[in-house]
């Protein structure tokens, strides 16, 4: 049966990490702009990611938390069955990105410059605020040659590659060292120590008339089912993931 | 050759109408949520729509234009050759517009109970605020059957149906009446008397490489264009319309 996935960061940088991941995945389902909609889903990505960019610098600790990653692999190379080449690979990327992150201009500085980002922001949070008359600049842009538009978002894209490999890779391979493990929660209630958990994950079945509220910290955490609709909750038999 | 028409309010009334217009028209071309992004968009014209009625109770305006689009067609009646058959219709649909608009409860009221709607609009404006941790219940009705959010939107709509009617009606007769004349910008700048003009409506060529700015209010509106990159601004040839 089909599951639904639930990820809840335990601390401010992991959170950092999940939105801009996000935002980042957004980006680029959006970005051939081939439906209706898109620019308006391609420029709030854009500009929520500049925002975050502004209020932190994630570099040092995605570098840090990638060379953590490096120390584990090389632990596991001493595993039977491991396939050698391709930890090899993955440790050279690790290596990379480690060696890049810190030595690249501050994240999105070069999106701030953009005339066309920078009018745009300025009138997004305006209801309505991006009408042809607010914005014609916007407007004018919409209807170039889709190979224009493609090349200025590749040109904003390519600013933000190297984060998106740093966290892709980094997600990777936290969410898959993290192993599902079965657990219930009594009347919809758990909770559990956090001993230095980055993100705890949940997946439950996708036909379950609930969903989790997470609050937690660095110390500890609950989870507390909310019931959809007129249905009770007792129970829940679902599956966590705690990711160190 | 395919050309690009810009509008422009010349009063908060007209502003609003457009703004509201638009908004719509981005509702209906994402309500099916076909492709990534359009979830984005609608909730950004939704909550957008439910600012702008909250802000101001644009029942009566609507009313009032329509009214006087009522009067203006009646006028017509005699013209030779006209289609009366057409004529009765939106007679008819003016006269019933008019008559529900102001009866109507307050439009985008029962949006603002919605929970959903709620919950998405106090973390919209929030940096990559959408996560599935910050609003998992946003997370759970995204992964529900496409029948049961196609229920929600269609119930969501039919609040704004009325409103979308009366704008549609009024601006489709506005644009209609109002006839494009040549006119030239001297040096990419021209003047104009507003008297009573609600809106304005500049055709240009689809390939100049300019768009206009404009400002303006009920006495007098100045038109600049302003080039995109390289280019200089000579005397430009364009097609303005102005609805009264």
């Amino acid at each position: 049966m089909s599951s639904l996935v639930y990820e809840y960061p335990l601390n401010e940088k992991c959170r950092n990490y999940l939105r801009l991941n996000e935002l980042l995945q957004q980006i680029h389902q959006c970005r051939s702009l081939t439906a209706s909609g898109q620019t308006i889903a391609l420029f709030k990505a854009l500009l929520d990611i500049m925002e975050l960019l502004e209020r932190c610098d994630i570099r040092t600790d995605l570098a840090k938390d990638l060379d953590i990653q490096k120390t584990k692999l090389a632990a596991w190379a001493q595993a039977p069955g491991i396939d050698a080449a391709a930890l090899a690979h993955l440790e050279q990327q690790l290596a990379d990105l480690n060696q890049q992150l810190p030595r690249a201009a501050r994240l999105g500085q070069l999106l701030r410059e953009d005339k066309l980002l920078s009018t745009v922001r300025s009138r997004f949070a305006i209801p309505g605020g991006l009408c042809a008359f607010d914005v014609p600049q916007l407007h004018y842009w919409l209807h170039q040659p889709s190979i224009d538009q493609q090349q200025d978002i590749d040109g904003w894209l390519a600013q933000l590659q190297l984060l998106q490999q740093g966290l892709e890779l980094l997600l990777t391979l936290w969410r898959e060292v993290g192993q599902f493990r079965n657990q219930q929660a009594s009347n919809g209630f758990f909770q559990d120590n956090a001993e230095q958990t980055e993100m705890i994950r949940l997946r439950l079945p996708a036909d379950l008339a609930a969903y989790p509220v997470v609050s937690g910290n660095k110390y500890r955490y609950t989870i507390r089912f909310m019931p959809v609709g007129n249905t009770e909750i007792g129970n829940i038999d679902f599956e966590l993931a705690n990711i160190k």
